[in-house]
């Protein structure tokens, strides 16, 4: 909680530092300065302002207890695994891909047994009539099918889909970008007592945090990692609808997205997604959503079985290379590396081998198994 | 000409007569009987009622000179090329797919000069003004950049396309299932009219047929054929567009769609062509459909080159398979071992083969190469 509420999530150097000595030692360690010299500025304001650590961290148990709230570490049974496939695709260039530290949650239900069977519905907050109604048929839909809404907390397309899946009964879970103390925006108080009630709030950031504008792309990946499916309704030319997606597809998770008139504005940016290398797939109905997640991949299915012979015939180095690249992912070079145990730049010759045998394909730089391709 | 007027065009016994014998000696044998039993019987009644063939035939040809036609085979220098790529993709159990054996052209342009820059835009003839409005303006800006209209006669979609790009000065070009002497459907003779101004009217049958049911489908594959993409913008849940869509991915020519609201019926059937597995790709403005036929690939763009290792490393029969293989376009079994001089039990195998290594796959019980995949 103390580290949550002074360092971002995604801080590589944070989370090796705790992964490395735990949370307590790591707290102690700001604390004597005994810390990368990056750590110790960023964290150099709030150490002078907090003469106990311990008391600071009673007093935000305190803020998380007023407002009704838990938090959720790792370890905890209520943490859903499917967060840590976060790890396979975050880099060191992309360090808002790393998975949550500690979550703060709102409501009865269990997170992990929540979004067991869930589906992300995002899109755009300047939504037209048509997006709303087709984010709220979709989520009544998936609601009486029996799956989860994810999504955030904003107007138009999330709040639509909230509220669609919660009118037949459904819980729905909504990721904030904002402490839960004051959920954002508050013009969805109403929204969010709902929410509460029937599924669960969820943040990454302490009771009293504001939603600051870089906060919303961290959160994304958060509701792209937590739904076996992510479903764009309605973007527009630069929404951050789209980061999701891309997340999404990052992840393995199955991206898909509902058109609408090539004449909408509202639309551009869907219609942008289906054209880019994501292989998003166009869905209409919740039923389709549904097939599309439990047939075609994503966490749900196992991974399809190699066909021998093909896997026989490759060298130790291009074997290892292979096994280690999870179906589904996109993988960086040097983690890949690393996994396989094979030095970087035999990694990347090796590589370059398995693209001209179809076995990997590059995408925007990192790596995955191809798609229909040798494996 | 006389032939087209006793046989449906994809009679692949009558085409396989004509390409033994010459068309002459077909007919002299057909008036012999000296001709399989299936087609004496089905060319019977014609051939009792006709005393002199000549005649008949001279008689056809007054009838096209009388409706401004002219008749075009195949080894005439404005016969389009493209269409024989329709030998690659027909088979026994689909005769509608074979190459037309002649063709009627009603216009002053020459028809491979038309359509060596097409593209077909089909669609429902119940086309919303939605529909309509896409249509239009996609025709209008392909007319701009230079780009041929390919479609049908129809209603709807087909009409607005036609209108739209000769509003921009294009010529267009109006593939009929009905003669030239009275193009169905009459409403449209206005149209009909300007396309002949401007473009070429092109129908399979001689000038006085009769636009039956099951003619439409046939002509289908031909508008499929002539263009390097097509187009759906609006179909039902069960419009022949969907047919021409088909047949378009059969041939390795690009397949494009607009989408529509999903709760448009208009739309239905181009968002099930999406979910299709023919990698039909989303286009919304006539930019993306240029981009998508000059670089994708379909008959325009010169197939990628190989990776040399990967191929090198196959053995003969498997190199033999996949080179006889043309990159984009769906063969049949048979007429791939036939093309690549292999037996068919050992194709069988072999392609097996091919398909665990990522080298070919099976679309509706054909193969083609993989896309992205080994080669």
């Amino acid at each position: 909680m103390l580290l949550s509420s002074m360092v971002e999530p995604g801080d590589a150097e944070l989370d090796d530092l705790i992964d490395e000595v735990g949370p307590i030692e790591a707290v102690e360690r700001l604390w004597k300065g005994e810390v990368p010299e990056r750590l110790q500025r960023i964290t150099s304001a709030n150490v002078a302002c907090t003469r106990d650590p311990r008391e600071r961290c009673e007093a935000l148990a305190r803020a998380t207890e007023a407002c009704g709230s838990r938090v959720l570490v790792p370890d905890d049974a209520e943490w859903p695994e499917q967060l840590r496939d976060l790890l396979l695709v975050c880099d060191a260039e992309d360090p808002h891909l790393r998975p949550p530290r500690c979550l703060w949650v709102r409501g009865e239900e269990d997170l992990a047994e929540t979004c067991r069977r869930s589906i992300a519905i995002v899109g755009a907050r300047a939504a037209s009539e048509y997006g709303q109604h087709v984010a709220d048929g979709l989520a009544a839909d998936l609601a009486e099918a029996g799956w989860t809404v994810v999504s955030g907390g904003a107007f138009g397309i999330d709040r639509a889909a909230h509220l669609g899946s919660m009118a037949r009964g459904g819980p729905t879970v909504a990721v904030l970008a904002s402490g839960l103390e004051q959920p954002y925006p508050q013009a969805n108080r109403s929204m969010f007592d709902l929410v509460v009630q029937r599924g669960l709030l969820v943040s990454e950031w302490p009771p009293s945090s504001s939603p600051m504008r870089h906060r919303f792309l961290t959160r994304n990946r958060v509701i792209a990692a937590l739904a076996a499916g992510t479903v764009v309704v309605e973007a527009g030319a630069r929404s951050g609808a789209c980061n999701t997606a891309r997340h999404a597809a990052e992840l393995g998770r199955v991206l898909m997205f509902t058109p609408g008139p090539v004449t909408s504005s509202a639309s551009v940016g869907v219609h942008q997604l289906a054209r880019e290398p994501w292989e998003a797939r166009l869905v209409t109905r919740a039923e389709e959503i549904i097939e599309d997640v439990t047939d075609i991949g994503g966490p749900l299915a196992p991974a399809p079985a190699s066909p021998q012979r093909a896997f026989d015939r490759l060298t130790e180095t291009q074997a290892r290379l292979v096994e280690a690249l999870p179906r589904g992912y996109v993988v960086d070079e040097g983690r890949l590396a690393a996994a396989a145990g094979v030095p970087v730049v035999t990694a990347a010759e090796t590589l370059d081998q398995l693209k001209g045998m179809g076995w990997v394909e590059l995408l925007d730089g990192r790596w995955r198994l191809a798609r229909g391709g040798a494996g």
